[in-house]
C-alpha cells in the first residue's frame, strides 16, 4: 500500500502533514510519497523515515483563495496537480490532502476523471451519532442536483458503508424537512420515488435533520448545498455551545470547580464530536481514491486521514460500484 | 390590545395554553380571546380571570397528522379556522397558536390572505447567538423560492428587526455555502445581485452556517428548505451534545460531582439556546399578526408567544412594509 500525501495542504503544512505521514508510515507500514517543496519537507524527516518515505518535489502551492479551476489549469507544478498526476499513473493507491476542497474536486475531475456511469462525483464525511457514525453525502461538490444524482449518491454511499464502514445492508435516508413522502422539493420527491424502487438500496425514507443523530440510517444523502449547511451548522453550533458553557463557568467559583472535575468528560464529548477523527472527507465517483482532511488538520488528523485512505483503497469500491450502477441505473432513472 | 389564543393547539393543550393565556392576561393586562372546546377551557378559569378573558367555542381540532389544506377547508368549526376568522374581522389584534404550522400557513393564506405586494409569506424565528439574537427566515413555508422571494424576505425581515427587535439599520445576510459572491445556486446568486442594489436593505453578503452564531447579521434569509434544515440541525445536535455529556457524567463519581456543581450553569446555557424563549415563529407577509409557538410549548412558552404577538402587533409592520415594497421592488426585481 502506497499513499501520496500532499505536504503543502492545510493551515499547518508542511510541519503537521509531514509528521502525520511519518507517524502513519512508522505505525502501519504504509509507504508514503510526500509531495511538495522538498526544501521544506526534508528537514522534517530523518534517516529512519527515509526508507519508506519518498519525497517528490513540487514547488507551487494552491491556496483556498484561488479559483479552483484556474489554479488547477495554471499550477502544473503544484503539489495537488502533480500528486493527482502520480495517482492517475497508478504510482500509488490513494492520495490524502488538507488543501482546497474546490481544487481537489476540480483536479479530481480533470486529472482522474469521473468513474464510468457516475454523472456527478460527491464528497462524503462520517459524522458521529448516538449509535454508529453516519455517512453523509454530498457535502459540497454539487450545489444543485437532479434526482438521478441523488440515486447515484445513494448507491455510492451504500457501497462505501458496506465495504469500508462494514455495515450490513446499510440503510439509506434522504435528508428532508419531514418524513412524509410528499415533503420537500420536486427533485427530492422524484428521487424518493426512484429510491424506493431500487433493489440494491435499503431505503429508509426521509430523515429529518433533527433525527440525524439518532442514527436512523447508516447513509444520509442530500444535495451539496444542504449537506454543507448541515455540516457547518453542526460545527458552528458546537463551538457556540462550548463557548456559552465557558462563559457561564467563569461566572462563579463553584461552577469553575465543577468544570475542573468535569473537564475530562467534556473533552471526551468534544473529541467524540470531532469528525476529523474519522479521517476527513472522501471523494466518491472519481477514478481514484482521494481523501481531503480538514484545513486545520494536525498530525493526528493527517494520520487518521491516511488510515482512512488505506481502508478506502483496500475496499476496492469502484469495481463494486461499476456492477451496481450497471444493474440499478441502466435505463431505470 | 386583544389577542386570540388557540386553546387547542400543541401537545399540552388546553391546560398549558389556557394557563399561559391567564398569566399573560394577569401580568400584562392584555385582553384574551380563548378559542376552543369551551367545556375543556372553562374549568381552567376562575372568576378573577373572566373579566379580561373571553371564551369562544370551537369544537373541532386540527391535528399535525392531517393535510393542512384539507383540514382548513373541512374543519370550519376548528379553533384555527374560527380564530383566523375573528382575526380577519378585526375582533382582535393578533393570534397565537401552538397548533400545526402547515394548517396555520394554509389558514393564513386562505382566510387572512397575503399582504399586497408579498408573493410568498415566510415564517421567521429568533435564534440566540454570541451577541444579539438573529432573525432567520424562511424556516419552512417555501421549499423552493425565486430570487424575488428572497428579496421580499429581506425587506420583511429588515422591517421586523428594526420595528420589533429594535435594531438600528439591521444587517441582512444570505445563508450560503461560502462568503464569495459566486457561491451557491443560481437562485441565490441572482438574489445576491438584487440585494446589493436595494437601498433599504443593509446587505451583509453571504453568511456561512458556521458563522451564524457569531451574529455577523441581524437577519439571515434563505429558502424554507434550507432554513428548516438549519433549525432542525441545531435542535437535533443540541439534544445530542447534552445527551453525550449526560452519558459521560454517569461514568464516574468525580464527573457526577462536577456536574452537580455545574448544573445551574448548564441549565442557563440550555435555556439560552431555547428559542421558544423568544416567543415562537412569526408569519410575515400575511394580512394579520399570527404567531406559532412550538408544539411542545408549556405555559411559559405560550406566555412568551403572547408577549411577542403584542410587540409584533404594536409595531404595525405591514404599513411600513407596504411603503418599502412599493419603493424597493417596483419593476426592479
Amino acid at each position: 500500500m502506497k499513499i501520496i500525501v500532499d505536504a503543502m495542504g492545510g493551515d499547518n503544512a508542511p510541519r503537521e502533514t509531514v509528521l502525520g505521514a511519518v507517524k502513519a508510515c512508522e505505525e502501519t507500514g504504509i509507504k508514503i510519497i510526500l509531495i511538495g517543496r522538498s526544501q521544506e519537507i526534508e528537514p522534517l524527516l530523518n534517516e529512519k523515515n527515509s526508507k519508506n518515505i519518498e519525497v517528490v518535489d513540487a514547488q507551487e502551492v494552491i491556496t483556498n483563495e484561488e479559483s479552483p479551476v484556474t489554479a488547477i489549469r495554471r499550477k502544473k507544478e503544484s503539489s495537488i496537480v502533480k500528486g493527482l498526476g502520480l495517482l492517475k499513473e497508478k504510482k500509488a493507491d490513494a492520495m490524502v490532502s488538507a488543501g482546497s476542497t474546490g481544487a481537489l474536486m476540480a483536479g479530481g475531475l480533470f486529472i482522474l476523471g469521473r468513474f464510468e456511469g457516475v454523472d456527478r462525483p460527491a464528497i462524503a464525511v462520517v459524522i458521529p451519532s448516538k449509535k454508529d457514525p453516519v455517512l453523509l453525502l454530498d457535502i459540497g461538490a454539487n450545489s444543485e442536483v437532479k434526482p438521478n444524482n441523488l440515486v447515484q449518491f445513494a448507491l455510492m454511499g451504500s457501497i462505501y458503508a458496506r465495504e469500508v464502514l462494514k455495515r450490513k445492508d446499510p440503510r439509506v435516508g434522504l435528508l428532508n424537512i419531514g418524513v412524509e413522502e410528499e415533503k420537500g422539493s420536486s427533485v427530492i420527491k422524484s428521487a424518493y420515488s426512484s429510491l424506493k424502487m431500487i433493489k440494491d438500496i435499503n431505503f429508509a425514507g426521509n430523515i429529518e435533520a433533527r433525527d440525524f443523530f439518532n442514527q436512523n440510517a447508516d447513509v444520509v444523502i442530500c444535495d451539496g448545498f444542504t449537506g454543507n449547511i448541515f455540516l457547518k451548522t453542526v460545527e458552528g453550533f458546537g463551538m457556540f455551545i462550548f463557548d456559552r458553557l465557558k462563559q457561564e463557568i467563569k461566572k462563579n467559583i463553584t461552577y469553575s470547580l465543577g468544570a475542573l472535575l468535569l473537564m475530562p468528560a467534556m473533552k471526551a464529548v468534544k473529541s467524540s464530536l470531532d469528525y476529523s477523527e474519522y479521517g476527513g472527507a472522501m471523494f466518491l465517483g472519481l477514478n481514484g481514491v482521494l481523501i481531503k482532511c480538514h484545513g486545520s488538520s494536525d498530525r493526528k488528523a493527517i494520520y487518521n486521514g491516511i488510515k482512512a485512505a488505506k481502508r478506502y483503497a483496500e475496499a476496492n469500491i469502484n469495481n463494486k460500484l461499476k456492477k451496481s450502477l450497471e444493474i440499478n441505473t441502466e435505463g431505470k432513472i
